[in-house]
């Protein structure tokens, strides 16, 4: 469905396979309806009485462009795509859509005890691909306040752990945007207050972290592994980091069968705020206003001496000052992961606005896969629509020459990413 | 108009009479050019010297849609619109163009002692549709504060009076973003705060109310009665919220003629902000970036296990971020009310940007209509225009079916506050 | 390259003589790659190695619409361009862009000791049009501080030296957004922190003013000169106040051959943040979302009725605000300035959205033109382009009438900068 006017060699260009930098493990198991909805929304919540979640642009997609893949007819009922989804099983799906992706590595945020989901060397065995894992930093900071006595073990054993786990890693992440907002205070914090911060936090270990100076101090450590390896660090911005509210913070784990007892194993909008617990605690964190990667601006300049790449995910609705980041600083690198299979049908124009400021060579493509299969898949074609739609019109327009079309599509789709992450 | 390729069920769809779920009475009176420009603008100042609010996207877009129900050429000067509407006259124009409308339902959020403004019953004949009643509650407040002697009065006439004035109507409404914005303490302030609050509110109550503490009182207080009737929330958000300056303060009432004395009757944009009175208190107010929905996402999710409906009014230019909140939460709906017909010729964009993550069942049309007739046909003018180029655009692509694009007009211009409302 | 569709009434407005009301000098001097590379990309930075700064939308347009001015072929490889404009040598290669600009009027933000940028006289005879001085408040600040012995002294030379550089100026300008953010206190700071400050400021006046107390006492001076002698007061608003990192703060001035010892002569967005000297300062600044112009609502009301129009200058990705802003008070106007040939292939659609709700005779055009006479060229040609796809759109829709579209042509490129600058 690329434009028809699009030279061979652009064409070419967009098909070719692609490097997914940011994405998560899909349901291994066979999913019932209540389930795959809350898959495919990111609030955590059913829709009201009466309504679907698959009445959304993600679910008219997923009908529109997922059903011929399972051998049904475009636009098929959700009761249908369901059936044949059951018929078919969730190892049949699951490779078909992330085969069908079209892409030749997975970078993944894994996470070791979440059985259900599939791992990142299985997801790269769906899907006929190469697979490397991201480590959310968060998650080791968890494990590591689960198992701590002491303030002083819980640092030291941060600083270990991180060291160790980003020995098999190609990037980290964090979620610090929906945790406690980016406009934290860039300064690394003092000993002090992380002590003080810390025996606070291991009365309670298992809570979420909100805490400012531990999620601050946290980064820091992680930035300074960074350095020591030459990893770039992924930021979670934008809409991604939603809080879903009290009510929503189960999904009865019984109801909804294969789940187990822990909700933040739900997907979600990046899958990154239920997975940081955020259902459990009944609603805190921060705003979405707060996720603007623009608010980050006094850490991104303090980063740029250190030569750690700054990866932007997702960034919707700010992806417009995204782009400027990268645009003006070095060290930054941004993608709209999750927005273009969401905003689907309309994705067209938001990767033309991110095309508006930011640099070829700091583009980068993910699917923020999550949960289900679909979501790999629709990432993939969304990206390449949206890019295909954008340079025809490019070239229609006379603005660019077919091998600078060819050489950056190119470069987004894999070139930046091999870069950037040493693949 | 709608795009010729589009297939005629949806057509049908889009034609289809509408419930505008917002809007406000039209003047009854014959305006003079200075009184009209006034209410086709939403600051409320004149234009300067040389120019005229005509001038403007909406002053061209009713110069060529409005011009022909008045038997006029498309794109007929300022004098000779303004010549023919004084010939026609207000009952006339305001019949003409509320019944070009195509709605079947006002939800009027009236002002009682407005007596130059319609009533919804008369917007509901003039429009040849049915009409049901909103109720603002800041206008509650006011009338209870000039009443009240105690802050112990004050307390219980104000749930006293809510309750009331909540029997015959089918919704709530604030206008707190534009008063103290929408990043207000999201919890119910304590008893003993508010009656302090009230005493000093008691010394002064003519004034705005702008004190954070009342008007999070308020707010509960309306929740509350929200809850036991199953009424919907509506908040007025984004643009909209404007805040007048002081030399705009008074368009002198004596050469608007029939305004009377209050400048707080002006229209304006969603004419809320004039309504409260920022016209007499100089400018004060919350600036536009603190009506921003997405600032209100810590009381949206304390609202979402009391089932109380959340309405995002106008929302542009955050509708992005509206659009996420209503994707997340399920009490949460939208609208684009008042940014399609002053967006104009530009609106289809607006439109398909909140289409971009709203879910179907979600959004709402309004007209935001006020002061003149023209706003309410231009409204629902630009809502079919709008809805139209979308859906075309998604027929076209092979995104959509027919069925569903029809399905999602009828939604969206009826069925989802049919729904909400309880019509 | 207009659209065909185009009347010729509308064509020829369009193609009319423009009035460019904020511009910048041009560098006089030939230039190295890695020089104009720095000039062509906003943050200070070089690229990252094995990237270039041709490989933005600016590259891409320079290459496209530039080379043939330079006898070359559309989309020349940078070398090839580079190569050719070292052949012409700088005052040719600048001669024909600003001509080829098509411009009547240049209003220059002149550096009076930058003696490799064209004065504005320089930039008027190269261009072939008149030229008119903005002056720069924070710049005369900084010329007053370096000299002044007493807090006292600076507080009456700043005055003086206000009322004397406006006497030959047709309008002011600050960058308050991109040193405090413009979310500042608008009211008038007392004397006795003014004096405390200035006693601070003078132990080093060398650094960059970003104390907000006498940024604002500077402030309401100019205002006060701009009130008394008729002038526009223009602030930098948005992207281009952005603020380069530490690592950023030099480009080795000795690597750079040309351009002397002082980092702050780097061009960049709108080379308002360079020459303020944030090189110098490492990093310090406001945040991106901090000169959103919506934030300074207060203090545009607070001068509303002084009767200073207030020009907000660039203000993507907050050009909707700024737009409302024009839209609801009498004394506001917008342009989009750098965002337009920043954006280049995608900025019609940045235009049409200022377009959205800005009132026609509250537009400008501005090509920011800075560092090099591409950014001038492209500033002009995309400005035109834009509109022209603007209402070309407008036209085919039926929406506007061809003379209208016309009349606002004229409007926006001369008409309201003659008006609001007394040209």
């Amino acid at each position: 469905m690329l434009p028809a006017d699009l030279p061979g060699t652009v064409r070419d260009a967009l098909l070719a396979p692609l490097v997914d930098h940011h994405c998560h493990g899909v349901r291994r198991d066979d999913l019932s309806r209540a389930e795959f909805e809350l898959l495919i929304n990111e609030g955590g919540s059913p829709a009201p009485p009466g309504t679907t979640h698959f009445d959304t642009p993600f679910g008219a997609a997923l009908r529109r462009w997922c059903a011929p893949l399972l051998d049904l007819e475009p636009h098929a009922p959700p009761a249908v795509y369901l059936a044949r989804r059951a018929e078919l099983g969730a190892g049949e799906v699951n490779r078909r859509l992330l085969a069908g992706a079209g892409v030749v590595a997975f970078l993944v945020d894994t996470e070791p005890d979440a059985a259900e989901l599939l791992s990142a060397a299985e997801m790269g065995r769906h899907g006929g691909a190469a697979a490397d894992e991201l480590v959310r930093v968060e998650q080791i900071e968890r494990d590591v306040a689960e198992v701590a006595q002491l303030a002083v073990d819980y640092l030291d054993d941060l600083g270990d752990e991180l060291a160790a786990r980003a020995t098999r890693a190609v990037g980290l992440k964090t979620v610090i945007g929906a945790l406690c907002g980016l406009d934290f205070d860039p300064s690394r914090p003092s000993r002090g207050a992380v002590i003080a911060a810390a025996n606070r936090r291991l009365s309670d270990p298992k809570e979420r972290l909100t805490d400012p100076i531990l999620l601050r101090h946290l980064l820091w450590n992680a930035i300074d592994v960074a350095r020591e390896r030459g990893l770039p660090m992924q930021f979670h911005t934008g809409f991604g980091a939603a809080v879903p509210g009290p009510a929503a913070s189960g999904p009865d784990p019984h109801r909804l069968g294969g789940f187990g007892a822990d909700p933040q194993r739900l997907g979600g909008f990046g899958a990154d705020s239920h997975r940081t617990g955020a259902h459990r605690l009944g609603g805190s964190g921060a705003d979405p206003h707060r996720a603007d990667p623009a608010r980050m601006g006094a850490f991104v300049r303090a980063l740029q001496p250190l030569g750690v790449p700054v990866i932007l995910l997702h960034c919707y609705p700010f992806h417009r000052q995204a782009a400027y980041l990268a645009n003006i600083y070095p060290h930054v690198y941004v993608d709209v992961g999750l927005a273009l299979p969401q905003t689907a049908a309309a994705s067209a124009r938001v990767m033309d606005e991110l095309l508006e400021l930011a640099p070829f060579h700091k583009l980068l493509f993910s699917s923020a896969c999550h949960g289900v299969a679909e979501t790999g898949y629709l990432g993939a074609h969304y990206y390449r629509q949206a890019l295909g739609a954008a340079l025809a019109a490019r070239l229609r327009a006379g603005e660019w020459s077919a091998a600078d079309a060819a050489r950056v599509a190119h470069m987004i789709g894999s070139g930046n990413a091999r870069r950037v992450y040493r693949l």
